[in-house]
């Protein structure tokens, strides 16, 4: 039985992307949409992102962030006052020309992000030191034409959320933009249960229009770095193109400094390809729409679909996101359902468990089968579900820690990256070095590490200057 | 003090749509955005939709729907597939003809409503009865280019949730259509603390490509009706047009049975206009960004902040929304400034106050003040909101009823609308009787009396077929 699911699963080691589009699809968090490049969001997919949305927004309302909405269009005036930002997006943006039956006057493009039309309302809004700092986030849907799309990590449409703050001074501004970076990490660790790297970005990789970019980096399970979070400090740029100014204590007017954030939808790609294995799914307890699902054996028997329901509200009332599987499949077809869906913790609960006062239960993480107290259920799946996330971190840390290497060489370099590795090498900081790593390697550099480690640059072998994580990514 | 503040807000009376865009722009509820009939929903008028979001939300779950997320752009020939949904929304789509730099083969519409992209999904998901209620909701952004725009009364986009259901049956998906009424009907006087009437729409006024349309109406200060939420039987029109099929338990192909449901942004204008006052807005507890504000009397005086910042978090602790002005403004500026934007319940606590271990207590929707005891201010605040929301929706039922009258004829019908009432009238069922009263009364059907009460159609003396409530509306 088990066979038959697996087959359905293309090999994890010998065709990650396959195993990737198969696992999506086939546990129906996602389809295609009927426009080339988009994906619908399905019930199972949908409910991890709410999860998801939960955490990080509790985090930023307890940091002290506020909930905002922008409008979606943008005119295409707005794009071309950050002359950086334009050209990064102008080539990737969507426009609407026709609106009530008409031609516009003006081209009004689909939000890529919303730097220009939040600045353009800061420009309004902030007028004294007062108002400082302003402090907004937005939880909605952008859009960017992408040519090579797969669900999650490369969509024309996504969700996200960005957050946009206005502050009087530089250091304030820089410091947010460290805070907010620091915010994701922990969220990345605590709720997806995925180890990161965190740094800064080179000049090539920054964000259109940022003085800085700060970036978090997951390994994917071939090795490759998919870039989950960004933080940009903006300086005075979107400030000076948009007129965003503040009379200081002083009396002076002067231009705010600002700086945004974003995780999106690419979360749940991240960690699909963090936790997944040949059954399929792995889902991070704290995100896993469903937790534990109970499976009853010997459903006809009497008393055993009593006491599934029974052992079900009870994990409710402890706070659990519980399924009973009481439909008419069998036991195996519905434990490798949901194996291949990644709940975390399966119940099986037969004549037998009962009499003893039992339950046996399955860890989706290790694959290994124990038996609970039914009396203490509630606290038993509690601590277990703990340390299945606890469990599922260092796992993935471990791997991340192990295929980080060294390299002094391009041919060191190469060698690292094919063999799946995150690659530590010096780097001298011009743009040519670094283009000739991407050249000979098919490596980006990811992020900065925090201090110079390294001799020499990996690329030209002049003096180091920064110690970059080269790796391939998504 | 009070003066100055009233005097920048309209008469509520003799100039309500001034007073309106007084009051949503000078609470900060809204700002105009850069693009024509666009707003930008500010922190305090979002976190009043955070709130809806948030009851509506489990009151889906609750009843069994799952959340998920359909593409924003939707290709121009689904549009055209259902007849009457094409004609009735191609006048005000926004079209995108552009994308990653080149124009496209097909041009897509920005989604006015998800029927048809649901509708194509559905058709590819559903393939036997066993996949059957499927029911899925999405909280998503809209656009409808409209001629005339009001901040959230109607913009070219808005917020909403549409829910969609397909079902084997004819009989569940009206039944379905029927309970999501209801449930906005409980939700509206729950948690909006707004009465409504509930009923069938006329052919004239139902959504384009419904077989019937349900609606709840809210009477506004002015008498006139606000439509604050729909339901829609689809019967099987958007089934055929995009092919959602399903293999019956006898073995058979059939159609399915599909139907929507859909709130906006839109509620946000029905519950100030519903409760607001000269001085503001009167926000109702459930949904209050804050519901209890503290003002520190003789602030400096020793003990009166500590002793306010210990009250707040008592309060919060007792699971209420709170917040401390601890400002540098005077006590008569804070007064004014949180009763203009309408927070249920104001605490001011003072030396003597805090001596006598007791808080004055100022109520908005009734301007009264009074004492209660600091020891037990948890409790008895958290009963006050209740007694404010329970007001607040007396009030305005009362309203409601007292403005509901009959009319025989025409004149009688134009005389009450014209006093700022709801008319309920006969009516033949024929639509040149529905035009007639329009065009004498500028009054238009808002729903059909579950009852046929009537002897006379209003408009032509023949036998009434339904009684129908008459309203000016938004």
């Amino acid at each position: 039985m088990a066979n038959q699911f697996v087959s359905q699963i293309a090999d994890i080691e010998t065709d990650f992307p396959q195993w990737y589009t198969d696992v999506v699809v086939k546990t129906k968090l996602v389809d295609y949409g009927p426009v080339k490049g988009t994906m619908v969001i399905r019930p199972y997919g949908y409910a991890i992102w709410e999860n998801i949305q939960r955490e990080l927004d509790s985090r930023f309302k307890q940091a002290g962030v506020e909930n905002a909405y922008f409008p979606l269009l943008i005119p295409m005036s707005f794009m071309t006052k950050e002359a950086e930002h334009v050209e990064g997006f102008a080539p990737e943006v969507a426009v609407v020309t026709h609106a009530g039956g008409a031609k516009l006057e003006e081209p009004l493009v689909v939000r890529p992000t919303s730097e220009t039309i939040i600045g353009h309302m800061m420009g309004k809004w902030v007028e004294s030191w007062r108002d400082l700092p302003l402090r907004m986030n937005q939880w909605c849907n952008v859009m960017r034409w992408e040519k090579t799309t797969r669900p999650f990590l490369r969509t024309s449409e996504f969700l996200w959320q960005e957050g946009h703050s206005v502050y009087a001074t530089e250091e304030e501004a820089e410091q947010e933009t460290l805070n907010m970076l620091h915010l994701y990490e922990e969220f990345a660790k605590t709720v997806l249960c995925m180890p990161v790297l965190t740094g800064r970005k080179t000049e090539k990789e920054k964000f259109a229009g940022a003085v800085a970019t700060y970036g978090m980096e997951a390994m994917m399970h071939d090795g490759k770095s998919l870039q989950s979070g960004t933080t940009h400090y903006m300086g005075q740029n979107f400030a000076k193109a948009f007129g965003v100014q503040f009379t200081g204590k002083d009396g002076v007017l002067q231009h705010g400094y600002t700086m945004s954030y974003g995780v999106s939808t690419r979360l749940i790609g991240a960690l699909i390809m963090t936790h997944g294995d040949q059954r399929g799914l792995i889902l991070p307890p704290p995100v896993a729409p469903v937790q534990v699902v109970i499976v009853p054996i010997a459903a006809k028997k009497e008393g055993v679909l009593d006491a599934c329901h029974a052992l079900r509200e009870r994990l409710q009332k402890a706070g659990l996101r519980v399924k009973l599987d009481d439909s008419e499949n069998s036991p195996g077809w519905k434990f490798n359902e949901w194996e291949m869906k990644g709940v975390p913790v399966r119940v099986e609960l037969g004549p037998r468990d009962i009499e003893n006062g039992k339950m046996t239960v399955f860890r989706r993480d290790t694959c290994e089968k124990s038996e609970l107290e039914l009396a203490s259920a509630g606290e038993e799946l509690c601590a277990l579900l703990g340390e299945i996330s606890e469990n599922l971190y260092q796992k993935a840390k471990k791997r991340m820690h192990e295929r980080i290497v060294n390299a002094e060489t391009l041919d060191e370099l190469l060698k690292g990256v094919d063999g799946g590795n995150f690659v530590r090498a010096g780097w001298c900081g011009c743009r040519e070095c670094e283009d000739r790593v991407k050249e000979f390697a098919q490596a980006t550099a990811r992020v900065m590490d925090g201090e110079n480690t390294a001799a020499k640059c990996v690329a030209c072998g002049k003096p180091s200057v920064h110690t970059v994580f080269f790796a391939r990514a998504y």
